[in-house]
């Protein structure tokens, strides 16, 4: 694969490159809740309202909203993307920011727009922008996510660098620390929800993209770090929940056991890593979650 | 709850109470196999083509044929069945038996009968009989299941009592063992597939119900066995599979360990019963597999 010419770039920046209209019901909420973790232990009844759609007090995980993008997945395994041409495997998904503007209906049509937000020039390598806008069956907004891909090995082609987004952590200890140990058979729950990338289930195209074996997916393991927060900051209250951004800085083995460490920055604002406790490995990092006081 | 009278009971008998369409996509079948356990470990690539719709070899588990009357399930919940009143928690799953004509596709609609095929008295309960049979697209037959449906309370209405189906077990040693431990959430997996009684999640349900817990559905356990039979006698091959009678004798809880010891009986018939280990206890019994040489 050979980089993109910059006229091709710059024609690429600004475009809407998808409406969809994605249905889901609270079988599919709950699918996803499942497929990040909850509950953490069935013998809680804390969390049963995210898994069990006859609650009486029944809530879609916020970051459910991840999913609205779904089919975007399926345009970036296309390998090509207004005219910029790539092999799938060369992607990953680099940066995940997720607002939401309010709690997601149990169930409901959401209508989105994808846009290419930019185009940066890494030179390893390419990173796209996107933007998801979605909305609810009456047109009100209820989530805006950023999606960074980075494509390995097509950058050099002479577009500008963009500036990284900073979040320094504490170097206090953690405010809060949250572990939980992932299902071995978690990526399979999880590309229910919508990526059904090879590279999360079969070990032939993982080792192809150059794992031992299947990853699990970087919005899984932020799924597990929104109900950390959720948890810690929120009272388990995932209205409270307002939006999440993360780096997607290592992989994640399906069965390993993630850390969330947390630091309250102000009454909204917490920042937070998550780590890999088998490896030390930060797999989450520049980590900014947004809550309502 | 007052048992129903012989007349209510004899036109009930030979009934069709209902006949449903049932669209299921790989989607369901991959969930429904992921709810009763599969693949065993993630890592041996064995059972993959049962969870991953991509496989080249991608196949239906045969048990899955018993969702097909999940709309049955809510009729059950709806304590009303052909004017036969009860409170569904005092309804218990009894036997199921089933036998698949044909390796299931992929994904299909699937037009199911529902009958009413008999009604005994117990003493203790009323014992009912459905028969389900569900054709594919082209009208073909490709499964029949018959659920036998315990509803305590209502017995002693004079009916009559019927005979109970006979599967003495071998006095040797099983011809082989099969163990997995199921997941604590394995019941609010498996319960996607379509079974929603509150008895499987609500803690405060199953303490209507008797149970310190929820507990794993009867037929979550049977695929269980399911998959424990076509692994040891089907080479795994699950177009091999051809049917599957079982008692629920007993209930368990999610996360424990079944062990399910089998018997050839002759090339095409295998005995077996499962027992949960933490509790020494038999909770599928009378069971007999059938399968193609």
């Amino acid at each position: 694969m050979t980089p993109p010419s910059m006229e091709t770039v710059n024609q690429a920046i600004g475009l809407e490159i998808a409406r969809t209209s994605y249905s889901y019901s609270e079988r599919d909420a709950v699918l996803y809740a499942l497929g990040i973790g909850a509950p953490f232990d069935p013998r809680d009844p804390a969390e049963l309202k995210f898994v069990y759609e006859l609650s009486d007090d029944f809530q879609v995980l916020p970051t459910f909203a991840v999913i609205f993008a779904k089919d975007l997945i399926n345009e970036f395994l296309s390998g090509d993307i207004a005219g910029i041409r790539y092999n799938p495997i060369m992607m990953v998904h680099g940066e995940q920011e997720l607002e939401v503007f309010q709690p997601l209906p149990p169930a409901a049509t959401v209508t989105s727009r994808f846009k290419i937000a930019d185009i940066m020039d890494k030179g390893s390598g390419l990173l796209m922008v996107f933007e998801v806008t979605s909305c609810d069956d009456r047109g009100d907004l209820i989530a805006r996510a950023r999606t960074s891909v980075f494509i390995r090995g097509i950058g050099g082609f002479g577009g500008h660098r963009g500036a990284s987004r900073k979040v320094d952590l504490p170097s206090r200890a953690p405010d809060r620390i949250h572990q939980e140990t992932t299902l071995p058979r978690q990526a399979l729950f999880y590309r229910l929800s919508g990526d059904r990338n090879p590279l999360h289930a079969d070990p032939s195209m993982a080792a192809i993209g150059g794992y031992d074996r299947p990853i699990l997916h970087g919005l899984c393991t932020y799924g597990f770090a929104a109900r950390a927060l959720i948890k810690q900051f929120c009272e388990n209250d995932a209205r409270r929940f307002c939006g999440l951004d993360a780096r997607f800085s290592y992989h994640v083995f399906p069965g390993e056991t993630l850390v969330t460490e947390m630091w309250r920055r102000n009454a909204s604002e917490i920042g937070f890593q998550t780590k890999v406790k088998e490896r030390d490995a930060v797999v989450l990092s520049h980590g900014r979650a947004r809550i309502k006081v």
